[in-house]
């Protein structure tokens, strides 16, 4: 009894990418309507007005907005199988915190890098592989963050991965050669279909970028 | 079997309020240790290394940081009594998506409000009152925003009030004028005994502001 599903999203968006993977993992099938957000569809505009933003999430014709929010929903929702937030409440604040951490430096730093140049990109990079640094400190020895289980801190963290190359074209530097170990993981969640088929082709994101940095004017 | 609870925390900060707040409803003790952001404590710098902010919850020796992560962790801990959350996923869904709401929008316009002047003050003066008036429209005729209880949405936005007269004094607006219901609603929660004993007088918030305006050379 799963409902009417539609996912309202955009192919490179990591935060799409979150709630494909959240989905993939619970097995659930649904509808996906790519969005042109240069000319977003009415049912976008309806379905989240006050962000305007993909992803959107429809569930029997109600919506539910933000990514990690709406992985939480579909960790809750689905609740009898491929647990996402670990069930001890420590445990998720801790998930929570890694999470809330990516959202806050990650997608900024990230984009910086391959729009600004300079000494600007430099001090994007530096900071921002100092915030994958501490995301490689928290990992650990671990397989996955949450332990031996692929959960919700991976879900979150794992679609960057497929703007790693573009980040690193644009930036000419090696994420690998600073945080082998989180290199190491992303390969790990790559073995798994879920991710798998969520993460569009880095080159693919690259091209995407390029034409971005065209139509902003960046050289 | 509460344990040892500490929270690090700095009077005027309406993230600790929020923690405060949750801390009253559920009838939890706790030690509070009231930090100087000049000369943090090494207790803070130790227990949120990563951020280095109040408020830090440290329960049995473990911290938990970011506001509204200790909010879920008290509701999740102490799901014995007075629930913060509602238990249907689409609702705490739709909570989650206002508080997140709050922290992506209102800190940041109504700081704007009292650290600038003339054309950038009045954006963002127009900006905050046309998010208050969003939420002013999800909260409807319910008591509350979660419906007739006090619930998660309400601690996240209410020690916002406690911060709105320093904003009108220093944006020369009535926020009352624009928002009644709004006023109304946090007028409600502040009777609650839990709220009312966590928000400090508006007074001494808006000496603090002109304290910190003085401090920064603006006029």
């Amino acid at each position: 009894m799963e409902g009417e599903l539609v996912l309202l999203d955009f192919w490179p968006s990591m935060f799409g990418m979150r709630t494909r993977i959240a989905l993939a993992e619970k097995q659930i099938k649904y509808e996906y309507r790519e969005e042109d957000l240069r000319n977003k569809s009415a049912l976008l505009l309806q379905m989240n007005p006050v962000h305007k933003k993909i992803p959107v999430l429809i569930h029997n014709g109600k919506p539910v907005c933000e990514s990690l929010i709406q992985v939480q929903y579909i960790d809750e929702v689905w609740n009898d199988r491929a647990p996402l937030l670990p069930s001890n409440p420590y445990q998720r604040a801790t998930a929570r915190f890694w999470a809330d951490f990516v959202d806050k430096k990650i997608y900024d730093l990230g984009a910086k890098i391959w729009r600004s140049k300079g000494e600007e990109q430099e001090a994007a990079k530096k900071e921002f592989i100092e915030c994958l640094k501490l995301l490689e400190g928290e990992l650990g020895d671990k397989p996955y963050f949450g332990g031996k289980d692929f959960g919700y801190v991976d879900v979150a963290l794992v679609p960057f991965y497929s703007w790693f190359y573009a980040y690193e074209k644009c930036g000419k530097f090696s994420i690998e050669a600073e945080c082998p170990k989180l290199i190491a993981w992303a390969k790990r969640c790559m073995q798994k279909e879920s991710v798998a088929k969520s993460l569009p082709d880095p080159e693919k994101i690259y091209d995407f970028v390029l034409q971005l940095k065209k139509a902003f004017g960046i050289e």
